[in-house]
């Protein structure tokens, strides 16, 4: 709301659809107190519907961010696999949690892809629930010519860590927005194989920084190594390591990526975790957050606060910018592969730059990662057909395999398949 | 020379290299009385060298123009098949003339890559002789890591075009810089599957456009229908006849496209051609503005006349800025397939749209012509794989295969054996 | 009925479906009298049915051959194109005539893959049919899993050339069953790649016989030069020709292989025609020998004539005992691409050899057709699936555009569409 | 030597080339007393030779077995990784010890390419050294052309299990020539996704096998379960969990595919090998059957000894007849991908069935695994062409990496990369 608010070339209704209609209602008003405000340059009428076909009909855009599940089957996805000795960071992306996230995720998807097929098939939809890749390959499955964009701001926060190398390099004045990279991989776990800043090349630099900070870490989140409460800092020292052995940039946090490779790499216990400066996630934390977002979010809606005018750093209003004409944008997206990453199959969600420009999308040819880190980033793209195929065919045996061979799992068969039974019957997903 | 002139950010040395090494003193000369001019912002030194070998080593980019063989070679290419009733437009491109133009200049980029391999592997490789296709695949063939890329003008001057129906439409102050077009072909053979300018589609626009002009054409060269002594110019009645046909907006002239299509189309006769408003070009009228230049270009370098400062159309100078980290583009260039034009075999030489940034030129993913017209396009592609592997190992039976398969030649097998061989000979293309 | 009568292996019940009720219980009637002779060693019981349900249900093999249209059709698609200088030997695989044919097919295909799915799911299709291609095509677009063969003796009979050609370099008793070849293309345009007879290599020996009778031509079909009025005759000239000319060998006839190629090649008129020593077919023909059909069938029937005790040399029962599991063989299918004939796309239907066992067809990789010669095949690849969309759409620009690019078309546009117009009329396929 | 004699179709020159000149004497005595024998049917004559290049001249075949390194090196390969954690039964083909082995291996094929390309181009090569796959990939990456064809006996051992099954199931008189049987993976991790016996269908028979002997195993090899003492036995009782996890019949022993899988799974220490009753070699015992071959095979030499007529069980002879025109036969190989096995990228060297004739050696197309074993094979496949891109351009980075991912590795990486160090050292593989 706060970036449509502040955006003057742009203006329109936003029909806002929640499964809690009263928590859509508080949201419209939230809005419309916004734009009632007179410095607001960007004016938007905010509408609470009924209906999801309500919000879906005549929408030139639809916005996608839901949370399938509870608190509790969240605790589920991150604490139960702790009893056999697998720590998750986040949980939400791979490994136990994230698959069983996506299989609770992608009935879901698959019936509002439909829904949309019915009433918005033009539209672009720009989702933002996790697990990123799933979310958007069960759209396009369930409907192949949907224009579904999957936006994350992961690789955005990347570029900040780039930025302050920069600045520790002693350039002055970083504009992050003139970093220009090229952006391969999956969801929260990219890579940048070129990067520059105007004319410099950032690779030397880069090889430098790490190098320099490889056991220390570098933050960019103002935390310290004891500031022990909060799950989301990092020091970045996995990045730093991961681009010491592979050669290219990662983009994307600690926590994210860390949860990709096998475990006995960054994750082996909690000490482990500790030493590589980054931090476990628990569902208490998360909860507690909520908490105090809906208190917030009750100040905006009352006015006894008043939302800030700043933007987010998400790339959602100029990408709805671009599709409407104003101007072009290169930026990261997740789409179905047709070959802007070498070597994943066609179909398969990667996550590369594209151009966007009026009612279009369209990737850049991105390259190939190198063949040693290329084999772990494939690994997770069949994991991501498996799961996928699974939860459409309710197939539980390829679910089970597909959980069995992630590299967080790595347990005996037996063991993990216990595992998995656990989890299944407490997500409720039971074929 | 004189884009580079105009340029402020930019200067730097050029070495010219020319097998007529007076020649490359000439232009030397001029364009050092050129950067001598105080008015001049882009200043750059220029140099004429007696060996390739001195022009590469060191350079950043490599402009290649050349033309291999004789005008009297290009009589043959373009009148000889005339005895056969073949009519060809311009002849450097595809059909007889275009087939031998490729036999003859094969195998001299085959060795200049070589030569570039050796002395400037890493330098950006701009090539602008045809033909185009045949040139660029001919290089990554024998240099696989090389940075060519193809340029070609032909795509930038349909956008005026689009740029005069914008304005016959009633928009008024028509920037034609502001339309973005998705471009997917081959070089002389490309074709737009979307444009818009600013918040417009031009689809609709251009349908309206073309059933308006389908029968009087549409001119934007000034010329009249009586006009018959300039071969340069047409009415663009074939790009309307095959928008109308295919649904997809030509992005070549007509001129250009006539040659890709079966010759029963819009080359049956002399009289055909002029039915459809475009002209032959005769090798006579080539060679009289030839004439026309040398003179000039004395003018040029003995300072009768001064270098016009204004900007060619070609977008040479931008992409170098690009290339250097000056800004970020996205232009149509002719580069190897890796998967931006679905259908096309990898390494086929296709043009498309490339984000072009520092030391990069990564093609955007451009999709897929209609099935009816990729038939057309992917024929000439397999025809430029033929006749590049008969040329690399001179397989005569290879290519007079491909010749006689060339939908400009339609002749019965053995009439077409003997201009094939006719050709062979008056080309010194003799296996 | 005869191939089945002579194999002591299998037995069963054959149910009869045809559209035309009476010619099924006629058939049945010859069917079951040849079971009762007692000499008979394959027993089988034949039922007519009255609806293809009935005939599906259980069925372990489903054998298609049907004519969608009539004789009147059939004398449009061959005739009426002569008006334009179009003549086609056969007409029913493709230029004007296959393509208004498979028009006619594709729409009873679609739907009889629907009745297969659901009624008879596992069994395995033997497709006679033409326009073949068309046919297997449609048949795996409407039901993907569908288990469909197309089965044809054209290959077979150039075999029998192949073993002509050896009795005539001096081997002696041959046997053609011990011939082994590598073939590739699709139906009706197919090619040998290799070819031996124990461990001789065929192709020196087939360059000097293609290079002694390339005038006189070869035949083993026992007519003579003067013989007109059988159509069904050839000199086997065009063979080769073309294998002079590619440098394979061609694996049918010459009446369907001319059909391929571009008009101005072997069928500019009937003079080329008489020239190259094969024949037009006319329909009137066509007719008179089905008048003998019927009446050597109702002789047949009534047990004035009884069937003859010899093969047919059709495939059809060694692959009904190949897929039963009494012995593996290989032979040729068609079949979609799955990467056994290089170069084509995946999906469409190519003609390769097959290793068939039980329950299993399984294809050869058959490699690549040469350069020069894949150019022609791919033509017609492309054609298939443009036809194929413009029937499964009734989308008659693509069909329009798809025949305008066929190479026995190759008129100027407008009268192609005059054409086209006329057939489309005539043979009730208007959209 | 046994096979050649045996085989009364085939007689010629076995040129033997040994680095140990005495050996390839010492054996050509053996091959000549064989041949001197009345009884035998297939003559041979056996001629030791100094060089390579003799040997390969003029040869028709050429036979590979050979073994870079010595014991020690092999030592090295199995058991060091031990003092990690790290059990491998055989040590040769994947996992840390069959990196090694590669790497050791791979120069030596690269030069061998060269000598054949040189000396024996057209020449049929069959590989029998292991590991196989490197090999074969070594060699056509070297010389794209050659006709390399490995082959191994696993998959036929697998056969020899099938047909106990059909013995305890009560067929009689079972003859294991008479499987067929879809094959498709990579060498010692191949797979049978379809399997007969004559007309039945053997998955459902294999299902009740594994399920009632997947507990107690099922012995073919006369072992028991005390028999602690040679290494080389099994009680298959891996084939069988792995059938009941994927759904599609292991095609080798399971001490070769349990080093395919995460060693958490069947190799997490001695007691889980025991347990799952198959053995871990020792390379003291290695040592010990070399030392008796070497014996026996002195004896041969001084005929205190016969070779026994008898079949060996390799398919070579097979292959060289079928090579040679004599008979077409089907069996499986390894040779790179075209397409023969489904999402596996073209260029690795995969294992599938092929049809082999005179001169020719074609793939059948063997579909695709189960997604959820697919993960797995493709995981070894991209380490193939990792390591292999590793020894080629001497990366250790490279190499490193591989070794890491490797499913028996998932150590820390910076203790994986110390293990990696020691056997680089002791291997003499330092870049």
């Amino acid at each position: 709301m706060g970036d449509l608010a502040l955006e003057p070339q742009l203006s329109g209704t936003v029909k806002l659809y929640d499964i809690d209609y009263a928590a859509a209602q508080h949201n419209a008003a939230i809005g419309n107190r916004l734009t009632s405000r007179e410095e607001v340059p960007g004016k938007w009428t905010y509408e609470a519907v009924e209906t999801c076909e309500e919000a879906l009909t005549g929408a030139d855009v639809v916005v996608l961010s839901i949370l399938p599940g509870t608190f509790q089957h969240m605790a589920v996805d991150v604490h139960l696999p702790e009893e056999y000795g697998i720590y998750q960071p986040v949980g939400d992306t791979t490994g136990p949690g994230g698959i069983f996230r996506a299989l609770r995720t992608i009935p879901v998807y698959r019936e509002l892809a439909e829904t949309i097929q019915a009433h918005a098939p033009h539209a672009w939809v720009l989702n933002y629930t996790n697990p990123m890749t799933w979310c958007v390959r069960a759209m396009t499955k369930a409907f192949p010519a949907i224009n579904i964009v999957g936006c994350c701001h992961g690789v955005q926060e990347s570029f900040e860590l780039l930025g302050a190398m920069l600045a520790d390099a002693g350039t002055a004045d970083v504009d992050i927005s003139k970093i220009r990279a090229n952006i391969l991989g999956v969801n929260h776990f990219t890579w940048i194989s070129q990067a520059t800043y105007e004319d410099v090349d950032l690779f030397p630099l880069y090889r430098g920084f790490a190098n320099r900070y490889a056991e220390q870490g570098y933050r960019t989140d103002g935390a310290t190594d004891e500031d022990k409460d909060n799950p989301f800092v990092s020091a970045n020292r996995v990045q730093f390591d991961l681009f010491r052995r592979f050669g290219v940039i990662p983009a994307c946090g600690d926590r994210h990526i860390v949860e990709f490779l096998p475990r006995t790499w960054y994750l082996r216990d909690p000490q482990t975790v500790r030493r590589w400066k980054f931090a476990l996630t628990t569902v208490d934390l998360r909860m507690k957050r909520q908490q105090q977002l809906r208190e917030k979010s009750e100040r905006l809606r009352s006015g006894r606060e008043e939302v800030a005018m700043e933007r987010s750093g998400e790339q959602i209003v100029a990408m709805i910018k671009a599709l409407a004409g104003l101007e072009a944008i290169v930026t990261n997206v997740n789409v179905p592969n047709r070959g802007q990453m070498e070597g994943v199959p066609y179909g398969a969600v990667v996550e590369t730059n594209a151009l966007i420009s009026r009612d279009s999308v369209r990737p850049v040819m991105s390259g190939r990662l190198p063949d040693d880190l290329h084999e772990h980033v494939l690994k997770h793209v069949l994991k991501h057909e498996s799961v996928l195929q699974a939860a459409w065919t309710q197939d539980r045996r390829l679910a089970l395999n597909a959980f069995l061979h992630d590299p967080l799992v790595l347990l005996e068969p037996d063991e993990g398949e216990r595992l998995f039974d656990r989890m299944s019957q407490l997500n409720g997903v039971v074929w």
